[in-house]
């Protein structure tokens, strides 16, 4: 097996010495696209052969759904493709320059981050993205789907490298592991230093544990999501509601999704009913502190301190009333996992407050958590969101896929 | 042990929580500078005892001189200091902002990284420059010096301290471990992932080696420098002789310093005696292949496989014959540790090839390796140089020492 991973590493390195540019890397996509539309209907036929099996395997309802191609999907995949190709060329761009006394030059310029592989579940989707979004960005990309979409992710691969075969480009920029070995990923993360540079995990919190554990590659990506909508004194009320609403219950299983509300306690009788009434009329579950529970009219559970840190992904929400919004940037950075988090208030210097002082990579004001996504961000689509302090973090989109090296342009100086 | 370092990161967090403006860390760090001044003897007192203690232990000749402080030493201390008082205030810039179709406006702003680990050997200097950037920068910084530099570190950290002090800032800013235990470092780094963001190893290649195997925390550094510079067969001789010698002899002991010197075939005849002359005449040891040797007239040893990946830091070279400019650049990539290469070369068309398609983080055309160096990038300090992939990389300078976060200005918008 190390062989055959080594032999991959091997081939990403030598596609990789080639550099590509926008313009054949754009045709290359155009080709993709279009060969997906052209062979939609061998797609689906693989991909049903995956939801045959998944079904067999028991594998959960949402997971499946995750999993289905139609002609829709499908459309979408090619929808995303085309947004990438509309993004410009983020290598060779020229960050800073400047001049040194003794006449040296330079300048910091945008370079491809190298090898990257991709682990991730389910949804055959990320290989179209990923693979669009890391070629694009000047990456060789080593793709390790979940085996539950095996043929889906198969063929789409065997498209992506037909499109690159045709325009003449080495088809190693894009690789796929076949073997379905659950030791596979083990190896990929402990063995292949020397061949790949980061490592981007997609999928659950259970697969994305491992990859950090294991990985001694750099790792892009986070483990939770465990974002807070803060709602100060001075809220507007209707806003608060309507946003707390969409960050809780527009899509509860993404990361972005707000898990804990917490509200000012001066405001907290205003404010309680009106807001998590809404959510409980949504079927929400509230898991409150006993100050909520006090003036809450509805049904709620007792939050415990495990509460405050538990990323639900569903329609369940813990609920804390906090003294200010000093108490509530200390909350978000002690239970808080770097995320998103978001403040309710019309008070410029209390919203300046909490954004500046929330450890969070994304600080929001007067908005909804769910916002926290490249394509949202105007990104063109991502590869996944990052939580390490170092960059890049934030959603990681095209601009993200790229890292800078200097080049520094001398007339024979030398050193004193 | 571990209790010690605990309490250790607590109080970093502490004090972490505490935003200072640029007025004040600037306040901190003139009355750092004074109080280094005022207490001139005191420091070269302690700094004795470190001699004394080192000699006694039979401490290698270039360690002591590396460690020993008189009056010249300490005002180059002050002087470090003084150039980042002149450097701009890195925190809170925004490096980027824009407005989404729906009115969100989103803004990239740099922040500090967090709490850094230096670990570090000899040089009590590191003390004084690492202490001022992280602080500058916004980061709280726990210091692990070499205990043969003990006095002389903590009276530098003292001080540091007592300017802290005095402008009523938090001291635990800057910290030091007393401990002078071996396994202090394998703790701090195996276990103190929760307090330190980021680890900065800053000495020889067996410390950076053991923090890069222990850390579980990301390290910023770089292991080796195998810097070359190559003459393309359009080189200016004259221009290649003192470049050349620059880069290797200039001072040997930096990881800038030029450790093979690739000539193009072609030329070679031509360039090699008079350039391999001018660097035995000072006593430079040379390792040739095969085809140097030939030509070279004066006395050389024959590399090895092992030669081009040897990071000699002294009078010793390695030096190859290459076909042209791309099997310089495999050889680079091959060997080279993606920190400094260079081309002399009047073609600009191979000199773009060269800087465009090596991996190192710092590719120069027509100058000497050893300008790779934060200082002598403008940067007014550095804590080192990075080879990672991801930023920062090259010099870490004290606007590499942030990071950033998003910051999202809604107008009530909810995603649909």
């Amino acid at each position: 097996m190390i062989k055959l991973l080594e032999k991959i590493g091997i081939n990403s390195q030598k596609a990789f010495k080639k550099k590509i540019n926008i313009k054949i890397k754009n045709k290359v996509l155009k080709k993709y696209a279009n060969l997906i539309l052209k062979n939609k209907l061998k797609i689906i036929n693989q991909n049903k052969k995956d939801i045959k099996y998944a079904k067999k395997n028991g594998l959960r309802e949402n997971l499946i759904k995750r999993l289905f191609l139609n002609d829709k999907k499908i459309n979408e995949i090619v929808k995303s493709i085309k947004n990438i190709i509309a993004l410009k060329d983020p290598v060779d761009i020229t960050l800073n320059k400047w001049n040194r006394p003794n006449g040296l030059k330079i300048k910091r310029v945008t370079v491809p981050l190298g090898i990257i592989g991709v682990i991730y579940e389910s949804r055959p989707n990320v290989t179209s993205d990923v693979s669009s979004l890391c070629f694009k960005s000047g990456n060789c990309v080593i793709l390790r789907g979940g085996s539950e979409a095996y043929f889906s992710n198969k063929i789409l691969v065997k498209l992506f490298r037909k499109a690159l075969e045709i325009n003449k480009i080495d088809k190693n920029f894009v690789q796929f592991i076949e073997n379905r070995e659950r030791k596979t990923v083990d190896l990929l993360l402990s063995k292949m230093k020397k061949y790949i540079d980061i490592i981007i995990p997609r999928g659950g919190k259970s697969l994305v544990k491992k990859v950090q554990k294991l990985s001694n590659i750099p790792v892009l990506g986070h483990l939770e999501g465990i974002c807070h909508t803060y709602i100060d004194k001075n809220a507007d009320l209707n806003s608060a509601i309507k946003i707390v609403y969409n960050a809780k219950l527009r899509n509860t299983s993404i990361c972005g999704a707000t898990e804990t509300i917490l509200i000012h306690a001066q405001y907290s009788k205003k404010f309680v009913n009106l807001i998590l009434k809404k959510l409980e009329s949504s079927n929400c579950i509230i898991y409150a502190d006993n100050k909520i529970n006090k003036i809450f009219k509805g049904k709620s559970l007792k939050a415990k301190e495990k509460s405050w840190s538990t990323e639900y992904l569903s329609e369940k929400v813990s609920v804390k009333s906090v003294k200010n919004v000093f108490d509530a940037v200390n909350h978000i950075n002690k239970y808080g996992t770097m995320h998103t988090d978001s403040i309710i208030t019309k008070n410029k210097n209390t919203a300046k407050y909490f954004l500046k002082n929330v450890k969070s990579s994304i600080a929001m004001h007067n908005t909804s958590t769910q916002f926290a996504d490249g394509g949202e961000f105007g990104f063109g689509g991502e590869v996944g969101i990052s939580t390490n302090k170092l960059p890049p973090r934030g959603p990681v989109g095209l601009n993200e896929l790229v890292t800078y090296k200097y080049e520094v342009f001398g007339k024979g100086q030398i050193r004193k």
